[in-house]
């Protein structure tokens, strides 16, 4: 284990953030966490002046708050199974303050540009002009909040908007007595339909998707679904989807029970939508369904099937992109959400930087990040070690294939990954390969640079850090 | 078959008025029918002028169109699995128009009394003042529109209000910012509770129940739940109750999981609620269950688990109870909504007066009545004769029995009916059974009294009636 522990910055205080500096501090690794907002959460601090939040007023995770915990700082026993992302920004409020975490950030002042010097090491531009320096960045920005549009011909005159900036039936617009169209199928689409479907506002809601999706229930059985889910590694995987696809009659049956286009996916192949009301609503005619657009005119939309309809107002829930704001796109970018990362955390060749939340996890993101936080910990003090460049392009792409290759080939799903699979291989394969790596290897590079240039680190050491106490 | 045939009145257009009216006209029996409202519906006339109706705004049938249609006239196609009110009112007024129902009728004419005529035939009294004679009654007035309150020691201070008055979240009251209190579980309870917990609307909603209730989805596996419904003639029902409560895990489970009490019957021994929502919004902690209420005082409500909570407004959606203003109440009453019909269509030593719709039908109404109706016509033509009031008495015991012997003793379940069983058994049993007594009897009451004095008929054979084509 190297003795010099690297200058860490972490670039962002959401979930993966937060969870990445609680593992430093656990390790005792000095950082400064950067946030553009005044506030922790990122997407679950609802009206986050960054713009970065996605929440609208009435959103509770699709997770059950059994799945949602940390393994390290349990949700309270008071909350429901699906907590509104009030209580979630609670609990990371309480996170924060339990592991003395908010006097590592520093607020309002989000990195702008992020520069790697010759050799290693970083040159970080800040939202207050200063350029800081570092041995190890740490990238946690989140993939949720720069909304991605699908490129139809031709131009609508109404209203266009993102599901990113809905908040509710009366923000950003009043959506009441409206002609609304709501394109795509995920999560935010299906509750922004069911949400502004309702017929107390008088709309008429159309739902429009191009991929059609399957539905599952957020309860099964007076249980909250998500319990009966838990991916084995001790049975192959494709046996696993296909009991799954068995099984799925008996939970929500098939789109087309409800009028939507025939998926082109089986069921399990891309994460499904959980709503228990959109079947109802679709069923209850206060949806309609619509395939795929065909072309914009003024205010008419054509779909694919020949239908057309006229409307006030399109809501595009189709998700969004991941970008890096801060990197020269020549360095590394993310072009259809594709970036080969090993794990989903290093990229070949840039040993001092660290990607951390960028994968569509299911069942959720939060026991994700917290895995990955415990590996970035245990890289910056040196007990574990990569591969090479070689061995980790393999295997990105032998993992590529696992978590996706039976999935389709989409933007929104390229970052599609089974946690509990994650999590297995992490624990029993990948940490224990890196301790032995790191066994038989020299110091990391940050300790080799730091050798070399000892005076080259403009950061003070942090106030309050474990080194100093 | 008498010859005669008895001038026929109809208290109220509902579904129960207007099928009695079109199977009435189908054998030939001149009728008119008393509508206190401008239009049709009753119940599904949203808005009633008459203020007969219940429905809310956002309501849609809890019952799938595949069991709602008339046997003599589908829903229409295009109509969605569980139609909203207005799409029920406009199929009642295409089943008047189409059977020619709407010439009979005298809207805004309702019967303020009835009274029986010494040896047979009814004097009513209209709401314009005239007196009208006939030989036969029929009782059509519906039996969810009158509210019924519960009785808790106290008082409060709020608004106090019924679910007959809820219309919309702005609707008789600003339903917004403001602390709730729903009580009862039935469907209407549901769906007001799920409707005024949305998150947009900022109100804090709590639900309490006396009896609990176990929850039951609108879609089992992707098909209207319903559809898998259909009790069997020719199982024992007990079984068939039991089987029920071995599957019922499987739709929902127990209510306790989503924090509402233990009920106090098993499943399937009273009417279950139908709604997706319900455990969805108290598993995401929107609402807030409690117990049965204790005592009211001032804007706090005791429950009787030893906790409290202020309110602003309490919503009693408590049913409804049954009542028939234009009966003297030492004449007929349903006190605590318990009346002994014969098929629940007959009162005992009353021949010339039959009741219609007054039962809690499960699955649903529509079928109920239309069977009731076509028993109501062959009566009026004396091809259904009625046994003796001894035997009346022993089979209204046993039916009672049958039907809810299983169940709570509790005003709302005293009309529990089991449809399948009832119409198997007067199709294969009852009517075949009548038609026999029909056979060996003499004419009719009205038949008898006709000859007797021919004279005593005021009503007129009403223009487009059947004998006058």
């Amino acid at each position: 284990m190297s003795a010099y522990l690297p200058r860490t910055a972490i670039i962002g205080a959401g979930i993966s953030g937060l969870t990445a500096g609680k593992m430093l501090t656990d390790y005792g690794v000095p950082y400064t966490c950067f946030e553009s907002s005044d506030r922790i959460g990122g997407n679950w601090a609802f009206g986050n002046p960054n713009g970065h939040s996605s929440a609208y007023r009435s959103l509770h995770i699709d997770t059950s708050k059994h799945q949602l915990s940390f393994r390290d700082f349990p949700m309270p026993d008071d909350y429901p199974d699906f907590p509104h992302h009030s209580q979630i920004k609670a609990y990371l409020d309480d996170y924060a303050e339990a592991f003395d975490l908010l006097s590592r950030i520093e607020f309002t002042n989000g990195i702008t540009h992020a520069r790697r010097l010759d050799g290693g090491g970083w040159e970080l531009e800040t939202q207050r002009g200063e350029q800081r320096r570092f041995d190890l960045l740490v990238v946690a920005n989140g993939h949720h909040w720069d909304p991605r549009f699908p490129d139809f011909p031709g131009e609508f005159s109404g209203i266009t908007m993102h599901a990113h900036h809905y908040v509710d039936p009366r923000t950003p617009h009043d959506f009441s007595g409206k002609r609304i169209l709501v394109v795509g199928l995920g999560n935010s689409a299906a509750d922004i339909a069911v949400e502004l479907s309702s017929k107390a506002l008088d709309n008429t809601l159309t739902l429009s998707t191009r991929s059609s999706a399957w539905i599952v229930p957020k309860y099964f059985a007076g249980k909250p679904a998500d319990k009966y889910y838990h991916t084995s590694p001790h049975i192959p995987v494709s046996w696993q989807r296909k009991f799954m696809q068995v099984m799925q009659p008996m939970t929500a049956g098939r789109p087309e029970s409800y009028g939507l286009p025939t998926p082109n996916h089986k069921f399990f192949e891309a994460h499904p939508t959980q709503s228990v009301e959109l079947p109802l609503r679709l069923g209850s005619g206060d949806i309609i369904p619509k395939p795929d657009i065909a072309c914009l005119d003024g205010d008419t939309v054509h779909f694919v099937d020949g239908t057309s309809g006229d409307f006030d107002i399109i809501i595009y829930a189709t998700g969004y992109n991941i970008t890096f704001p801060f990197f020269d796109p020549d360095f590394i970018s993310a072009p259809d959400n594709r970036i080969d990362l090993y794990k989903r955390m290093f990229s070949p060749g840039i040993d001092d930087l660290i990607f951390a939340g960028f994968a569509q996890a299911v069942p959720t993101l939060f026991p994700f990040v917290e895995c990955q936080a415990r590996l970035i910990g245990a890289y910056a003090v040196g007990r574990y070690r990569l591969p090479s460049t070689g061995e980790m392009r393999r295997v990105i792409k032998s993992d590529t294939e696992f978590y996706t290759g039976h999935m389709l080939n989409r933007p929104r799903h390229t970052q599609q990954l089974d946690h509990y699979l994650y999590e297995h291989n992490m624990r029993v394969k990948e940490i224990p390969a890196g301790m032995r790596r790191a066994a038989t290897m020299g110091a990391p590079q940050w300790a080799r640079v730091a050798a070399d240039t000892e005076t080259r680190h403009a950061e003070p050491a942090i106030a309050g850090s474990p080194q100093e106490r």
